[in-house]
């Protein structure tokens, strides 16, 4: 089975991680597939970023198509251009904000979120209402952190995150974190020791989430509102994605 | 006051026929400014299309600050774009859907949507959900009109629109009908005397919900997640978004 | 284009402050008319205050119905009487915290309402549940001033109202406050520029909603459940009112 | 221990039907008091019928508070002025439309509500949204019957509500039926055996709730929301009920 | 009348206290038989010992059919087995949960429950939620007091339960306790004392609910999803439930 | 990994059609252990049953952690059990109807239920609350089979569950339907081809949800409310089942 997991801002660093975060949890016979848009953000830290960093996925998309894969995650914890994504294929297409989401409610009855910038929370507490999983969270919290911050090593972005998941499991009533960013990939391992309670991060969650669906023969439903779009003429820079 | 009214798909008729609309209710001293991308769908049927118009109203949203623009429109009922839009400015940004649902809820205590396509009503749903008003939404309904044979003068769209907002006005229990598409901004009148009950368009809701709030000096905030975009760069075709 | 404004108490000091701010705002062919009811009590801040209010404010809107009015504001922050009284004409008639909530909600993702007596938090709550604003806010938030303690200069109302939105402001993750009270409508600019960040009164506000609906020919939906009530016989002191 | 029951409307033949209902459910020990106001509509079946009613509900509570009462019922379906009532006595008040969806809730997993006129459905709506009840109830239904015709012995009143209540039994997936009008309690016997399904009446259902909440020593709370309103100056007509 | 009222747990000194509650706010002819499971938990502290205990109040209620029981109590605050028990009568059943809601809401806007361990809160969220009272509970508080430490009279239970309730009534703006724990029964009069506002105990709430539905001919629905189950086989230990 | 599949009813039949499904989904390294109670009903169609079966779920759990087992599964639609058993584990335990709802949510915007008797419908309506997937779901549809009705090879059982799956496709403006009951296990393949749209069936989704988690490391959280019921006395036929 292939799995393309697309990074979708252009840090190549970032993509290397989540793929080796993706590797690390694949089955036998699943074979990743990493990439990132030619073109965007460096990070995602805005409804700006993501909404030009949905092209790129909807790109890689459109790539991943052309070889055939089995599966796409998109490995930004805003889950950009998730629906769209999921109209340009069969196979399933999963978000790491929602991964985390559905397997912390498998787990715990409350988690928490804990994320980067204090702007970005506005966007998990908008996916936490549209999948429905409002109830579940008890608090999206924020350590300030730029991503890229936890690019860099000489950083304390460890420490400062372990912070605030302490606090979140002293004060929130929880039983599970979600990690709210991709670039936290590699970090759970160590967070789970620290923190001594299921630390879930999204990357991981959403391969096997879509290796589940395609073991199952399981796709996106082309019957109803994601069913492939209406082919149409575009134009401009998008004119070879239309008719 | 300049209000900057984008048609965020390509197609030059409906931007036409927008502009029509924003100029028939635009008060005195407000001079409307209406644009469509260079680069994107003719029309906007999915969330494919959505997403990559986005773009495009991000890039109209740029150019209007760069000519002091006062208010932005954006035209197109899935309002897309429109947090990202907001955060490039400090001027007020408003999208056609949540114009024509907030006045709906100001003079009847439910209505319903009347759409083209069957497969945009979700569309439609998720912002009656993230917005609020869900409950005073009876039903979203569809013609199954593409949008573009609202274009076509030899087509029977009229009727078809008709007939399916005079079930509406039987069967819903509802004060009000919200058209579902710019589209068909030039329909209203007509149909508000066909049906007899208030029929509500996005366009003209949204210019003078736009005059209102840079009336009050009122635009969109800047404290908090709507602030500007950290600046970051960019790259490939986005490469001159960033620094 | 005429639009009455009703102050719902009895304190001529308010309403005058009421038509000062909402003449302030008011568009060049709009003429205001103010009002306050000859019956009810001085301020209102109780479910009793308002529902007696409610048929002083039921009273002026048949007055203004004599007279032609194209708009009504009724301006008083629990909207005392507001559906009643669309039933009673075509025009719309306008909620100062309902028109407050829904221009908070187009500059700003969060918003926290600041009020005055705590036990006039509940009426505020109430209604963000009933217009669907509810995950809009924050936090409904009390200053324990008396409401005719704003119409005191030598009290130090403002100070305790800064300090109150400087705590939102800090503490609620949002981007605007709502004034929750039409008594606070003279102090809006003084507190925009002292928080840096939008403060919305709801009697400006209201008063371009009622502009901009009237400006697009709509009003109060008359099918359905906002139709004129069936005529009657009323008794007692209401006997005018029946037929 | 004496119960007010307030008929808001000032049909007397109603009040009596209410008090005959009420005295037929009361306990050995309770006396029922039921009274009308002076002043207001012959029947409720608007918002404004309802905000009139309630002038006269208040009144007849100050009237209770002299007499010493130790519980009041509201018995309208919209439970008129039923928060401002209770901010006025220590003693419970009870709302028929809760009571019946109280006790509903209590026998059945979802129930339907029969009313008179459609456009009274928005107000028992709003109250279920209000109360918490929204999931209980499968569907407002409407007989279109005005509320005085239940009072014509020569209608047909009975025939068309029992046939909404067996749509409504055959229809909605339900296991109790609220009955939507004062008016109707003294159909309650027949309808439930016509219908062999539990139909619940208001005015019987406050009785035995406000008789509960007395022997247990509970009224409304004077801590917080419901305390008694500030004294303050009324003027005209209110001006007796100020200070 | 005769009125069952289950302890679902095993211990007999709450089995009497509960008891003892119950024939203190029963009405003159009406009976009161309380009883304990055979089998089952000493007490219930977790989903696990609920779904244990539910077992035990099935063979209770069953017990009571056989006796000609005209209504049951389920005197534990997590109501387990509640619908199941529902299904296996026509009498009223009802969860001390779910009465203490229910009064709570009829005499306040806003209340608060305060249980033993924190780990049962969530019992208590999703209650709030399934009944539809979520709105009306500010916070869920624990005192983290084990169950039987209620029983310990060397214990200092009353005072942590009694400052938890300060702490309520201070911080979470609300006008009434719940107590969420059967085995509080007793403390309800000097809480209410100390607090000097209304404490909600479930015991006697339920009772008189109780009483209500059985004076006014109301009992579980038969129509529907109460009904009684199928008859079938049940097979070992549960042999004798089946046919 | 072993992961022990649990059918809570005693019908052997059905024991071994959901252990083939199971084993059919398996991964390569994964060992499917199927089990029924000793106790219990012989298909589960109330609520009664339903706690009854919580029992031997409870039962089957402790054995599993005798075993060591790595995971479990609750083979019938209501999850009955699902939170107590959480408890008594460190292993992922996941009900049916869960996974059903999960991976619907994965494929889809909007997904029907299609199960057996009209009254377990209220089931599956409260699950849907619980777990925040009531926006996804558009209608719980039942066909009025016996769940032993799927057990027999001379019913026209399939034909019945086949017309109500095409109605829900035509009239549901659905993307996927999920199953009801545990003994369609055997019927989503023939299903899927005959409607051309994908049938989800939670047994299958189930197994694979829990080979995610544990691949992954994640186990039901024992920190906060989901960790061991604290040791305490049991009594009677339980009483091997505490200290």
């Amino acid at each position: 089975m292939q799995i393309h997991v697309i990074n979708p801002n252009t840090t190549a660093s970032m993509t290397d991680k989540i793929g080796a975060c993706a590797n690390r949890v694949a089955a036998e016979h699943t074979q990743i597939h990493v990439s990132q848009p030619d073109s965007g953000p460096v990070s995602i830290e805005s409804h700006f970023d993501e909404a030009v960093s949905a092209v790129g996925v909807l790109e890689e998309i459109r790539r991943g198509e052309a070889l055939g894969m089995d599966a796409y995650v998109i490995a930004c914890f805003g889950d950009p251009g998730l629906l769209a994504a999921r109209e340009l294929t069969r196979a399933p297409v999963i978000g790491i904000a929602e991964a985390g989401f559905h397997l912390a409610a498998l787990i715990s009855t409350r988690f928490s979120v804990v994320t980067t910038l204090a702007r970005t929370a506005i966007i998990a507490e908008h996916l936490l209402d549209q999948y429905g999983f409002r109830h579940n969270c008890r608090r999206v919290r924020a350590t300030d952190l730029p991503v890229l911050e936890l690019e860099n090593p000489a950083g304390n972005a460890y420490q400062a995150l372990l912070e605030e998941c302490q606090r979140a499991r002293e004060e929130d009533g929880i039983g599970a974190i979600v990690l709210g960013c991709g670039g936290m990939a590699d970090l759970t391992e160590r967070l789970t020791h620290d923190l001594q309670m299921p630390v879930i991060e999204g990357v991981s969650a959403a391969v096997k989430l879509a290796e589940s669906l395609v073991s199952l023969g399981l796709g996106t439903s082309k019957h109803g509102d994601l069913a492939f779009p209406r082919p149409k003429p575009f134009s401009g820079r998008f004119a070879d994605w239309g008719v």
